[in-house]
């Protein structure tokens, strides 16, 4: 396994803003220029910010317009940062706008006379773009519970905060892409539609054809009618990629996917989605699961480094620390908790505590009357939330914390029995496994070794109850040059939910879907 | 719409490989050496070809192996290459490899005794991984037939061929992300499961939960039992991710998403899958369709030229060379063939043409008697197969071709009406779309301008059927700041077709799924 390499890119991104990126004169067609650049502009060029630049264009949404007698203030986003340009108009230029109205504004970025940004724009044109009837819209520029805003989720990104976790999305994917290419992982697509609820892993959905034929003339031996698959048999979408993806892995040898995931379950929690992103990796010639522990930590140190030092990081620090987020939710995380959550993530070495060095540090803490918890800390009953939550506080002092080695009925087949190095107690009963549990959220990731060896593999399986369920091929992997190796995956959108500070992943996703709910 | 940036990430990858980054003596662990770098770095240092390295370890499967009295021979891949890397062992350490064994190696780095490589591993020690069945398993060391590998989806990519085509897919992931960021797209998850099938796309599938109760006392009043749905309705796999980018695009400008699509079509043809991936993007303050299929251009430019440069390319060229791969299909696809789609779709300025006058050019070949067509090409009846395969051949020579404008009772409901500077004949009757054609393929994208005014929308939904079929929210966009924009949407399985030669996209996806086909 390769040393991950420190997130060189963050830097890139605070490095001053070229001026022929926007500011430019070509008589093809003018550039217009995008708000982030702008603002960042000047701070990054104290100097240029005495200057006045003719003709800049700006689109955007009008966030807010404030009209006095002599002079219009308009605050406009597009939504590249949460911080708005401020734009001075006639009044009359200003007659017509209103929250939301989409504009393109032409005029002079001048030395600010006394706003918070060192300069605005001095407007001289104004195109309204399409139609805005500000007051039936959903979305108003004041507090509205999370609640409702789930019910406009065709709208709701159009809030600075909601645009501003869109961008988180696809900066934590950027940063991952590259983390990947540089250990030379492959990016892989797998299947969506499967064929087997192999891991036990929860309600599936099943999926039919709209001219899924019902035939009288193939009924059952019972009676029943029976249903002309589209595939043949039912099929399910995916609960996990991760049998497919030990199959590629056996092509290349390193393999990730980003992928849509789904379960059937009626729960209603903050926590989870019935279609939710799942990051799963496996690599093969791994003999120890320390490397497959490293790698999680790496990639989660390069993602939360970049945002230590980002500018992203530093919007989501200031929208944590804005007041109407405050209001959302009980449990708020503060800016400072948010701090501490990236630079623990970034920290070195995470501390790596076995299941039974876990329930032994639990049931002292009781017996020292440490703490009390409704449930017992015992082996055999399994660590409960309340457990998980002590140990990713009190143990990772902040760091995420890999609790390794459960018991063997714990988890599912697919996991071989711990080493005696791993794990010199119990390592009969055990498996070689991780969780990864952070503050707060508690489990983010979860990886193990997988079983390669053929015999070994039938066993399990025959002992989950889960031979034969169309598994055929998973065995196969383990009869032509089958390879020890070892994987992940880790709930995305939960990642992304640690790393805002966002209660509930139905608010960083855009459209989400639970039971009972799939608005749009 | 700022300019894209050349692929200056191509060049980075054929710089000579860094000494340290496969040889080093770390104490802490040595690491392994993957077996592109092991070959790429005597290519790129010739004067270390002549020298040995010892200690030098690989993991890998075995190709082929050749065993005579005193000495055999062993070709190992990794999946990082498709040149195996030749082993020198002695007979007895060789007695028990055979075809598709996982090893690991250990050994000097020597120079070769006359090998086609600059080097060859003198392997001290063998290890062997995992059980491996030579002479059972189902995938070969000669030439099998597309139609037979499919049915082992799971084995499949262990053919060095295929593993390339994983790393293909994943270059082009990579290449597009960097794109987009560079461009200040921000990537998206739009949802798979979705209300409606809102384009009229073609079949969809449904989706149930395992629990879909069938209640006698909701029966209807027809008397036919009622289903309770996990969402409270039915729901389907999505078709396209456009209207919901829609919605994403007005929060940050430009959004773009690869994600999986689904149709539930009994099509049985090379360029149609059940699941599939499409690459879709839409932008804001967007007036112009150039600036659209500018991006495409620019996108598509920039994956195919590093193809041109990169080792990758040249992998792709020499297997296309290599004479297994000439009997797959009979329209076989030459390297020099391939080379030319590079460089055709590397080139700048792809022609752009409306449809009436690709019509007109197909009249006029006709009746100059330069071609004869089973279809008679006339504007009402739209273009067929054959025509766009003679339109994409003849008029882009090699470069890709856009035709725009096409009549509204061709195209779904959101597109607006052409300007009249982009079809100056027949705005009236015409929509502000394209079509991108390249050749042997054809239809590779498909974008357009999307109508942005609330009454036309809804007029156009009506006379197209589509009015209220739950898509209020997509009307919402139009109703609060609305704002002109365009996107488009691209086969990715189909562009990996095209880039790699690939006669089928049921092989460049790894888990391919079609009518009645969902192997493992």
């Amino acid at each position: 396994m390769k040393a991950w390499r420190p997130a060189s890119c963050a830097v890139r991104r605070l490095e001053p803003v070229s001026r022929s990126r926007f500011f430019t004169s070509s008589s093809v067609s003018r550039r217009r220029a995008v708000i982030v650049d702008l603002l960042e502009y000047d701070s990054f060029n104290p100097d240029a910010a005495g200057e006045t630049e003719q003709d800049v264009t700006v689109n955007g949404w009008v966030r807010s317009v404030r009209k006095q007698k002599r002079v219009a203030f308009a605050h406009i986003g597009d939504g590249t940062t949460t911080k708005p340009l401020q734009a001075v108009l006639k009044p009359e230029q200003a007659a017509n706008l209103s929250y939301g109205t989409a504009v393109t504004l032409t005029g002079a970025w001048t030395p600010s006379q006394g706003g918070k940004q060192a300069r605005e724009l001095q407007v001289s044109g104004v195109e309204i773009l399409g139609e805005n009837h500000a007051e039936s819209n959903p979305v108003q520029p004041k507090y509205q519970t999370p609640e409702f805003l789930r019910t406009v989720p065709h709208l709701r990104p159009r809030i600075p905060s909601n645009a501003l976790l869109l961008r988180l999305r696809s900066q934590v994917i950027s940063t991952l892409t590259q983390f990947f290419d540089d250990q030379d992982f492959v990016q892989t697509h797998t299947p969506i539609i499967t064929s087997s609820d192999c891991e036990g892993a929860g309600e599936v959905f099943t999926i039919s054809s709209n001219d899924s034929k019902v035939s009288d003339q193939k009924a059952t031996p019972k009676g029943q009618p029976q249903v002309e698959h589209f595939f043949r048999n039912p099929k399910y979408l995916t609960v996990s990629a991760q049998l497919h993806l030990e199959a590629l892995a056996q092509a290349v040898d390193r393999v990730w996917t980003l992928s849509p995931t789904f379960r059937a379950e009626k729960s209603d929690t903050p926590r989870h989605l019935s279609e939710f992103y799942m990051l799963e990796a496996e690599v093969c010639f791994a003999s120890d699961m320390k490397q497959i522990m490293d790698l999680v930590e790496g990639m989660l140190q390069n993602v939360a480094g970049y945002l230590v030092v980002s500018r992203l990081g530093q919007e989501l620090l200031e929208t944590r620390a804005s007041s109407t987020d405050q209001r959302e939710a009980e449990d708020t995380i503060t800016a400072d908790v948010l701090q501490q959550r990236w630079h623990g993530m970034a920290s070195q070495s995470w501390p790596r505590i076995t299941y039974h060095e876990a329930v032994e540090k639990l049931q002292n803490a009781v017996a020292s009357k440490e703490i009390s918890f409704e449930f017992k800390p015992t082996i055999e009953d399994g660590l409960q939330a309340e457990h998980e939550r002590w140990l990713a506080s009190t143990v990772g002092k902040g760091a995420p914390v890999f609790i390794t080695d459960y018991p063997t009925a714990q988890k599912p087949f697919y996991m071989p029995r711990s080493t005696a190095t791993s794990n010199s107690r119990g390592s009969e009963q055990t498996v070689a496994c991780f969780d990864l549990l952070v503050p707060d959220l508690c489990e983010l990731a979860g990886g193990s070794m997988r079983e390669h060896r053929s015999q070994e593999l039938l066993q399990a399986m025959e002992s989950k109850g889960v031979a034969g369920s169309n598994l055929e091929w998973y065995q196969d992997l383990r009869k032509y040059g089958s390879v020890p190796h070892g994987g992940f995956g880790l709930g995305f959108d939960r990642l992304l939910c640690y790393l805002s500070g966002v209660g509930s992943v139905r608010d960083v996703v855009a459209f989400p879907r639970w039971h009972g709910r799939c608005d749009c």
